[in-house]
């Protein structure tokens, strides 16, 4: 077997993302010891009966120590009074790095409290599911997703590197970008989907015409895809709208400015217009397909014929 | 094997509805003979070449003549005139049935062209993929699904139990509906979805600060979801916004209220409305997958892991 990538891996927080980094760092090699640490009792105790890791503590500051890779799978928001909880105990020359949806806002709450001898790489793998908690991990979550490192350009290299290393170990697709300039493509990637996916849920839910009985029965006609984002933990999203809002309020300007166009159209039975954006949107799913990010199974592979009656 | 529902089934149209229809009649022993006709010779021959009917007609008239059941399987905006050119070949006491995702303007576009002595019962299943054409069919997508049926007051009873025996017979729900409330109902779970998917991939085309390459790339945030249906027919889409108008206007009118709320709780930094809508949209897929409607695989049990890889 091959030198594992790092010594002594440190998760804190051990939900959908640590358990999967846990999985994948056991599946592939990549960590001679991962110490798992969790805000809460319950979820401690969850992960030590899946048998996540291999050292269990409450304390932060216990899970860094010796750490030669400490990784923050936090919701955005703690992630600031997290690194200053575990910033005293940090071993010299440690990678530190993160999950979050949001990078620029993390690196400003990071950064102050984090010792001058370690090396911060921030870090965002661009996967997962509607579920949350420890029981939600896998192994295979990361493979060919993409990970996006946002290192400032100060930071020491062998330390991108030895980062880099351990996510293509997991299985992604590995790039480095500007902070900003991710905020910004998550924003319309991730961050307005999931937010017009939840406000179009809320919708159907407050309508005094359509029950919501009726809502999901009739689901299949398109609606039931939204729910799926729509499901998606509530801490977590919070917490990037209000950690990446100019990015969000901008994109979402553009969104609605073209729905009001759209709009329109419908209004005054424009259909050439219709017929175009719908025929040029094909296209744009062709490209994810081939650019391997999504299935071309019909209905994304769905059961039919009856495995999925509930 | 017990006598089929009907003795001769007409299907007008032999896309993705169409011939899924073709498929679940022979599967299941639904019709004794399944006459096909398309408008395009080239449709009307690949239908021929899987095996989809029993006789291939290039004239609709000639497909209805002696049918005892009538399906048009066009886009809504085509039902009309087909309507016409179909009635003077009906058979006395033959159902005419469509598959149309509006009703009440396909009624008023049907019903003034058939003679008084058809059963015309309007139905719609709630059902489909974002693949289109007759290679797409298959004889399970109706199964657990919904099929609406929205018969005038008036219409023969007898005549709505045998398309009811039917659409059950190809494995799906059937409900009766007002056409009215049904337009209104599909507007939110099908009509309104669709139109803000086909907006989103439109809008993330078209940005010149984020790449089409990086919004590809990166479209396992969330995005991806959205071009499932974005990649859904264009004729069909553009004749059901065209048709569909009013209820629409209305529900498209909700969600942009809804969602200008949420766009000023984040301006404002408001997490506690955010988590409460969050919180709230968990619930609604819960009873999507509790109502049989719904996979709860996580992520749709899209494959990972490298199946999926492009």
């Amino acid at each position: 077997m091959a030198e594992p990538v790092f010594r002594r891996l440190a998760l804190i927080g051990i939900g959908l993302i640590g358990s999967s980094i846990a999985l994948a760092a056991r599946k592939y090699g990549l960590a001679g010891h991962v110490c798992v640490n969790s805000r809460t009792q319950k979820t401690l105790a969850r992960a030590k009966e899946l048998g996540l890791g291999d050292s269990w503590h409450d304390d932060p500051s216990a899970a860094v120590a010796g750490a030669d890779c400490v990784i923050l799978c936090v919701p955005v928001g703690a992630c600031g009074e997290t690194a200053s909880a575990i910033a005293d105990a940090l071993a010299p020359g440690a990678v530190v790095s993160d999950v979050g949806s949001v990078k620029a806002s993390v690196i400003a709450a990071m950064a102050p409290h984090l010792p001058a001898d370690v090396h911060f790489v921030p870090a965002h793998p661009v996967a997962g599911t509607e579920y949350s908690g420890p029981d939600a991990g896998f192994a295979e979550l990361f493979e060919n997703r993409w990970t996006i490192l946002t290192p400032p350009a100060v930071t020491d290299a062998v330390a991108v590197a030895r980062l880099k290393q351990f996510w293509r170990g997991a299985g992604a697709n590995v790039e480095i970008m500007d902070p900003h300039h991710h905020d910004l493509v998550l924003a319309i990637t991730s961050h307005v989907p999931h937010l017009i996916a939840y406000n179009i849920v809320g919708t159907a839910a407050h309508l005094e015409e359509v029950t919501e009985s009726e809502v999901m029965k009739f689901s299949a006609g398109g609606f039931r895809d939204f729910t799926r984002i729509a499901a998606s933990d509530p801490t977590m999203w919070r917490d990037v709208f209000l950690n990446n809002r100019e990015a969000v309020l901008e994109m979402l300007g553009r969104f609605t400015e073209d729905l009001t166009a759209l709009q329109r159209a419908i209004r005054f039975g424009e259909g050439d217009k219709l017929f175009e954006l719908f025929t040029h949107t094909r296209a744009i799913r062709r490209g994810i397909i081939e650019a391997g990010q999504e299935t071309e199974a019909p209905d994304f592979g769905r059961p039919h014929g009856g495995e999925d009656k509930g």
